[in-house]
């Protein structure tokens, strides 16, 4: 097992949680800037190629794990596994975000949904989707539906 | 901070890492078992109505890490975060896998690229792509044109 250790953090308009956009048909398109400390600037090089990446962040405003839990898009209760839940067993977020150009080590970015001075873990290119036509996407996909 | 805990192990085809396709082309379509650790099967709840999964898993048979290095899929260098090296400086990796059918604690899975036991962080359900026209896929793109 290891420790966590910050390569960086966001730079985000939304300072508290209340302002982050949740629920069914929320979108997620705000700006903001993944500010690499410069030790790791090396580890950015080619990074501008690619149109999105993944953002491995820390939930590091939330305590402790919640196994089952009703998230915002839905009124049933669902696994934390079959959520994005922030209370987790690790505190990992995952998120998708397109990269709009590079500045030295800030990368501005479309599609946070990070709070202000988020901690960041690791950024992976995109590289591929999977196939439409076999995404199937349970619960939300009924709660979607219901609320047709 | 926070100092990962397995969640479960991965049950892989794949017992040392040169049996794992590697480079352009490679093609991961190995059946494997996500296996859950008991104490977390509640989390697990509604989670087969996806039809694919995230995994975040841990580099555990990698040590350190390098901010630049040459991937199997090309024969230039490039930063370790425009990468999916294992050598990054937290060793979190991320898969995408096809979720097959679930026993009880255990997610029979398509598309494993880990080694067998290697320990589980994280699962979250995979809800939608980045628009195949906004996709552009950097040094790894110019690699296969190179080599056609």
């Amino acid at each position: 097992m290891f420790t966590s250790r910050p390569i960086g953090s966001v730079s985000s308009p939304y300072k508290n949680g209340s302002e982050i956009p949740k629920g069914l048909g929320a979108k997620h398109d705000a700006d903001g800037v993944l500010k690499i400390l410069p030790e790791f600037e090396p580890g950015l090089t080619d990074i501008e190629g690619f149109s999105h990446l993944f953002v491995l962040w820390e939930f590091d405003r939330s305590q402790g794990f919640e196994l089952l839990g009703t998230p915002p898009s839905d009124n049933r209760q669902h696994g934390v596994f079959a959520t994005r839940s922030p209370y987790r067993p690790n505190p990992i977020a995952l998120t998708v975000v397109e990269l709009l150009r590079r500045e030295g080590t800030d990368l501005q970015v479309r599609g946070v949904d990070m709070l202000d001075g988020t901690a960041i873990l690791d950024i992976k290119p995109y590289l591929s989707n999977v196939p439409y036509e076999k995404l199937r996407r349970g619960w939300l996909a009924e709660a979607e539906a219901r609320q047709r």
